[in-house]
């Protein structure tokens, strides 16, 4: 209705490219900067709900509510200037009705008042990245059933990058090897009387225990990229010595406090890119209902674990992934000059 | 006290003007940039205790602690370099103490010290506004009191422009439009065995449940403008496409994480007006215990959704407002490509 | 066993320094601007058990785990480019296994991962400051033992000055005439059926309950230098009106907004001193597992509060701290124009 009477916009300068997205914590193939004009990018969304174990250890489990089937949603990316055509479908397998609402766009809920999709429907939308910066985006079908979607899942990332890269606050250029796409998620599952996780039929069936939950705001979960252990173990991340990572990390609803124990962010964009890094930082915030972007270059071998420096919720609540990095030890930055030996008092 | 032995300070250049205060979210009359030498801006806070209902959905109410009546207190506006001269005035109806720290002022508690007014009583407080920014201030009576009279309504902001008014990170100046000015408060309300919120004959009379309802640090409530629905509805907050917004969000004990859904924080002051503005914004802070400031440019028309982009806190504890705005569809920035369809699989 | 095979290091041009490292709230004799070359800063730290009163008016009291027996364990300050050289010593007479994880430091989960020292064990361990800022450490034991130990009392700060010390925005150096060096602790005391804190005969026997208690995220206290009232009454912390006091606040596990009540924070580092400082702020954040600096010149007499400001937390569960301040009160600042006194209506 909002569009119906609009100027029609002109679409002529524009080239049209699909961007496959891809599972977390990975991400899509992209120019860092970018080449030639701007670009429509057609990505696709389907509106998955499906049961997920949460935590293995002791049966906690959730239906799911997800973009792509994974949680947190598949991670986006364009420049400053491109638009960004969405569709959603929802499979008709589904029970609820689904949308999305972009934080990177502007107008009718970050599009969510235009792609409400019973099961069955599909829906497009287009809209410019005008803004560069790491965004939320998540589903908010309206009243309790905004928190409801976004604590079971639904939720995820676009990164909008500058045009010509990311810049330091000089602006001398910066690039990164790779991404690791984290997206920090709050469940809130459903006890019974003897403390035990409640399991559920079908998707949605949990909809009044996980509001009664919900209210009281302290997780039973806490966890990055959908389950407890989801990045740690054989699903760690690798890097190298040397190697530059960018760590996208998306947390839709509470906030985070990233710690990379044994690193560093030696840049972090907390707010946007059009905003300085800031730099050195021992442990970055992202705000609920943001991503953020942090840049680290790995100077020594080992296992890093990449948490939510509130240790209750990185250790008991789930929230750690871990980093294996391969290389060549530097003692100028550490030495054990004495190992661990008895000593007389 | 304390001012009794000091140097009597000359007002000879300071020209005297009085603030009329009004209900939020409304602000009072000023000037964006100073005119003239600096001034002293005399104000009147009544210290009102009123029984206000907070959620008309289940009949949660408060015996409300306020300034003027409302929830937040009334916003005041000055320039670096005025005077700010309060005249607290606490009725004879009342049933407690008050007094009122300004985290814009410097010494005595925030002159929470030299403001204690018991019912009945009257005191006169003046202070210079030293230090550009957005500032909460609230009642600190003592002890318990302190958070028991801030958690129930006591608190409000204070804007000090610079004299040259704002300026983006260049210099250039920003102006804008209107301001919206958002108090988010964190209620506790006690509640009986069965769950049911309970009723007090008169203010004060919650005291010892409400403390320990606070111990929690888990809200019942956590609204805007005093009550759930405030600023939605017939309430909502009113732009036009192309107008410019200064979103002035004080929240006086809890942090908390303002998104714009559908917008954005073009320009962000998240710690005072000395430090280059935040931009691109998509969801910005408020460290409980904090006032700050965020300007929006209207690119479309529709409601937005202001919300504490913790969605439970947002939109089941009762933290958002509406601005409904008017104007041209822009299909550039966004259009409904296809509208939801069935589609066959 | 990583720097078994590594490259020695030569530390030819390093002049070696013992730092006798101090309880809190104080700080070690240290210079601002460094002269001379880069330092090898040997520092102690002993890894004690002991039963500690949290507050004194319930009996609450924890057996906390500390490094020199003090909550927060005591401040290191170096300059970037110097090396720390930390011996850990773990006495015969410890229940339990104690490491320590250097925010400040590269590699090997900070240190953490070769510092491990089971009772009658000590190790040696040396990292090079790189960045500057102040930063966190703390025992990291592995597992649930991180949160646990973190959780009762053991973690404490380093600060990493530039070598030419601290500086504005602009480039100007800022001095300070004394640090106050805060730790805020967040408790979780367990409590028996009648709602009375549990005592334990030895540092561990709380484990279990500690961690039921833990996983809820509310603590039942968070103070200020391990226990309520620590920095208040003959504790409160002294200045006089024109010095300038550097607050460096460190908080491991929960977020903080500290406020002073009656003064602010001139320049505030909540990330690195990389980072330009904030200026002129009301409310700074602490990112839990973070320390940061702020700057502040006192220009009024009297007592100032120094909270977190969710007031709950500050006054309720114990994060407040006193500074107690002499000189002439100031008029042009704050003037108590009428005291209270009765008013006819
Ligand atoms: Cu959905
Ligand atoms: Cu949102
Ligand atoms: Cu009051
Ligand atoms: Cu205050
Ligand atoms: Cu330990
Ligand atoms: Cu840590
Ligand atoms: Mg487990
Ligand atoms: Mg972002
Ligand atoms: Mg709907
Ligand atoms: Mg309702
Ligand atoms: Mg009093
Ligand atoms: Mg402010
Ligand atoms: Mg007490
Ligand atoms: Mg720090
Ligand atoms: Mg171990």
């Amino acid at each position: 209705a909002a569009a119906s009477d609009a100027t029609p916009v002109d679409l002529s300068g524009y080239t049209r490219v699909k961007q496959e997205l891809v599972a977390p914590p990975f991400a899509p193939k992209h120019e860092q900067v970018a080449t030639g004009g701007p670009k429509i990018i057609e990505v696709t969304l389907e509106t998955t709900e499906k049961l997920m174990v949460v935590d293995e250890d002791n049966g906690a489990e959730i239906w799911a509510l997800t973009y792509n089937g994974s949680v947190p949603g598949p991670l986006i990316i364009c420049h400053e200037g491109d638009m960004v055509e969405v569709t959603i479908r929802n499979p008709a397998s589904s029970m609820m009705e689904h949308n999305v609402d972009f934080h990177a766009s502007t107008g009718a809920l970050g599009g969510g008042g235009l792609t409400h999709v019973y099961p069955g429907e599909e829906a497009v939308l287009r809209w410019k990245a005008t803004k560069p910066g790491c965004f939320t985006y998540h589903c908010a079908p309206g009243g309790d059933m905004i928190p409801y979607h976004v604590c079971h899942g639904m939720n995820g990332a676009v990164m909008v990058l500058p045009r010509d890269g990311l810049k330091d606050r000089d602006g001398n250029a910066l690039t990164y090897d790779s991404i690791a796409y984290i997206g920090e998620q709050d469940y809130y599952l459903p006890r019974d009387e003897n403390g035990d996780y409640k399991t559920y039929a079908v998707a949605g069936d949990d909809y009044a225990d996980s509001l009664e939950a919900m209210r009281g705001l302290v997780p039973t979960h806490q966890v990055f990229n959908g389950a407890v252990g989801a990045l740690t173990g054989e699903n760690a991340l690798k890097a190298k010595v040397g190697e530059t990572v960018l760590m996208v990390h998306n947390s839709c609803n509470v906030d985070s406090r990233p710690h990379l124990i044994g690193g560093h962010g030696n840049y972090v964009w907390e707010t946007s890119f059009t905003d300085p890094a800031l730099t050195g930082v021992e442990t970055w915030f992202v705000r609920g209902g943001c991503a953020v972007a942090a840049m680290y270059t790995f100077e020594q071998p080992g296992v890093y674990a990449y948490v939510n420096h509130n240790l209750i919720i990185g250790v008991m609540l789930g929230a750690t992934a871990h980093f294996v990095v391969e290389g060549e030890w530097d003692n100028e930055l550490m030495e054990q000059v004495v190992a661990p030996r008895s000593f007389e008092t």
